[in-house]
């Protein structure tokens, strides 16, 4: 629907109804914009475009469409910017997307606080920018430049996690559109304490629904100052053992690392082509340090030492912003560096998770099954949390090779499970691991989710075919 | 019932269903054990005892006996150690108390992952006693020596939250018997990754739910690496608007404080009586610093910069345990020093969390009222997350002060409310904040939590008339 258009009433109950726009043009596709921001996977899951899309301006507007969807039993499917990873945004039945873009403001900043509260179409790094001056930061950080009210909704996290937390420990409130158009605030309207145990914790149930509970419309986040210096490093190790051991010691030293990134030889050797890079082709953590100056000196010197104890070597470290730019330019550009391995295909990534000690043996086997299997996949993982993606380069093309993949996935996702871990860490449930979630929660947790997902949608509007 | 007794079969369920032990003998009356542990708040709540108590020895016995309970409808009420301060084990409609006691043992210690999985007879005392050796610890701490799985039920935080956050955030995984017996892993059995974004965030639906939703059986725990060192430090200042001035800038320069708690004038007062102590009878903070020895000097440094630039003055620090212990003596025995104000009486501890900048409005504010109405009530607060309590002393026998200290402690509740806060950052709802909560939520965010509580208990009969 045009935004012109948009007013609620009669005009728009029949256009909603009918899909078509009430100025009388076609609802907008939504098949190709889904196409081209999700394209990473779409030779993972199919894109299904919605009957039609809706660009509310304001709650009440979302609260309005969603009534007339719950009157006609049309599906709903919440869009902020498509970036995820495991199809949520799909419209496995048609229905009405509602793409949130149009709501982008920067609400209620509380700086002494330490809290915000945003629209769905207001992405991290838009955030971010908004507060430059104000010496504070959002530090969760998913590849992409995510909807904050997305990452909330699909309890995203990132390189920071290890030091931040994911969006479990940094949503304060949410505001939420459920099936039938009535709003919630999860919190309660405007509450924004750093910690409450008032009644059931409604936040954390919406935070990872993917769309599937109701429509996030806003939320609330938890800010951090940012820290006075920075320091970057990359150090390679001779296994990955070594490289994981490192990560333990660190982390029981107390150091407060803000990242601690894993990548395997395969992936390194890919950045070494990509960017023309000469880093020894083993096991190589990148790690940044967040501090004051003279406790960044310790920090580093304890992670050296660590480092150095389990045959870490050619330690590289940068303060400046550019060198630090340079030295980790191999960790942001691995997504692209995988996909030049093989031009013409499609990357895909997994997402499992696993207790720190478990990694080692979870790597080691994963690398056999590709070698095995003549899978593409370096690897690259958030190895403070055990959190690891596997960047498979397939040509979709290949149903063969399509098929592989799908395997692989599934048998990297079950070798998780039998490690005490988890089929997904940070990319969500979506359309990929549903099969791979009942095993891991087991039937009666299943039925406790599919409980409550029946009392707060009972018409199984909200997003449907997703998680459950 | 007896623990002999206690065996799955006709006999058993007959005895429950009869509120009689399998033995002949009476139920054991959980009144008098009440009264002992709860007798904190007894003069606000009143103590109702169960018909029956049951000391189950292993989950299968919790999910026998919640069947038994779920066929005669009774009412299940889950007991730890009774020291929450909300009447939270008040048997209101009589029923059967499981107490949870004979289920203590610590499993699954995994160090190198920094987890442990523990039953509910385990408290927050006992589990650091048994890492002792492992250089790990636990560090949420609520006042009382609690049960770690009552905690979890009770979204439990304390002095460490500002570091190391709340229960919400420290709980991987719990498994819990529902009301009709159903065994539940919130996570998927065994799981424990550190990250998780599968499925609905059920391990967070439960903590906090003060054992309406379910019985805590196991709770699976992130722990932490002890800390190198420890310094504690004491500073007094001019006014609450000051240390809490001080208390944002110390959070803003990135400063990772351990422990920063806050005792108005009055406290000290009474602190500096109990103990024969001398501290300034100011608004006074009292701090910790976890690190290593040289980033505790700078730490320190940065602390005592920015509390003298507010007006702090007389700052003393500690390095040794032995020190430390005697700086922050006050602190400690705040509880003990309130009620010496008045020997005779009890005390009761109000609970509400504002946003850091509302801290002193809120304070000032609360004592102005406490003196119009005649009520001894010393603040103590942590606050770096804006969380403060006030220790009314009154006594019991005077219903015209009881009055006047329940019409306070509403008053400070829709004070904190007012100011975007909660009316409970750590204690809960339970009994005695139910309409506050009300307000607190709203019409819409209230339906919504008691749709889950019916559809995962829709007879009632977990411990009923809590939270909603």
């Amino acid at each position: 629907l045009c935004a012109a258009c948009l007013q609620p009433g009669p005009a728009l109950e029949k256009a909603v109804s009918a899909f078509r726009c009430v100025c009388g043009e076609d609802g907008v596709s939504l098949g190709e914009a889904v196409r081209q921001q999700h394209g990473r996977d779409e030779s993972v899951h199919r894109c299904c475009p919605p009957d039609v899309v809706v660009f509310p301006r304001c709650v009440e507007e979302v609260s309005a469409l969603a009534k007339i969807c719950h009157r006609y039993d049309l599906p709903i499917i919440p869009f902020g910017t498509g970036t995820g990873l495991e199809g949520g945004v799909s419209a496995l039945n048609g229905g009405v997307c509602f793409s949130l873009r149009n709501m982008d403001q920067v609400l209620d900043l509380h700086q002494e606080d330490f809290d915000v509260t945003v629209e769905p179409g207001v992405t991290r790094k838009a955030l971010n920018a908004h507060l430059r001056h104000t010496g504070l930061w959002f530090p969760v950080d998913p590849g992409a430049d995510a909807s904050l009210c997305g990452m909330a909704a699909t309890s995203a996290s990132g390189t920071n996690a290890v030091r931040y937390g994911t969006m479990r420990e940094n949503v304060l409130n949410l505001e939420v559109v459920l099936a039938d158009g009535t709003v919630v605030h999860t919190a309660g309207k405007g509450r924004r304490p750093r910690k409450t145990s008032a009644g059931y914790n409604l936040t954390n149930l919406f935070v990872g629904s993917e769309g599937t509970l109701g429509i996030i419309t806003k939320t609330t986040l938890r800010l951090y100052g940012i820290p006075e210096a920075t320091v970057s490093a990359v150090c390679s190790f001779p296994s990955v053992q070594a490289a994981v051991d490192s990560t333990v010691q660190v982390l029981q030293a107390g150091v407060p690392i803000a990242r601690i990134e894993f990548l395997d030889d395969v992936m390194i050797d890919a950045c070494n082509r990509y960017n023309s890079l000469s880093y020894p082709v083993t096991p190589t953590l990148f790690l940044e340090f967040h501090g004051t100056e003279s406790s960044l000196d310790e920090q580093i010197s304890t992670t050296e030492e660590i480092s150095g104890a389990n045959g870490g070597s050619d330690f590289q470290w940068a303060r400046d912003a550019e060198t630090r730019e340079r030295l980790w330019k191999a960790r942001h550009d691995a997504w692209y560096a995988a996909l030049a391995l093989r031009p013409g295909c499609k990357a895909y990534s997994t997402d499992v998770c696993v207790p720190l000690s478990r990694l080692p043996q979870v790597i080691v086997e994963t690398k056999e099954d590709l070698i095995q299997n003549k899978i593409t996949g370096p690897l690259v993982g958030h190895v403070g949390d055990g959190n690891f993606h596997c960047l498979t380069v397939l040509d979709p093309s290949d149903s063969d090779e399509v098929q592989r993949v799908h395997l692989f996935t599934e048998r990297l996702a079950r070798r998780a499970l039998a490690m005490d871990g988890t089929c997904t860490g940070e990319h969500g449930v979506g359309l990929g691991k549903r099969a791979l979630l009942c095993e891991e929660m087991g039937p009666m947790t299943m039925e406790v989710m599919r409980s409550l997902k029946h009392t707060l949608d009972p018409k199984n509007l909200m997003n449907p075919g997703k998680i459950l």
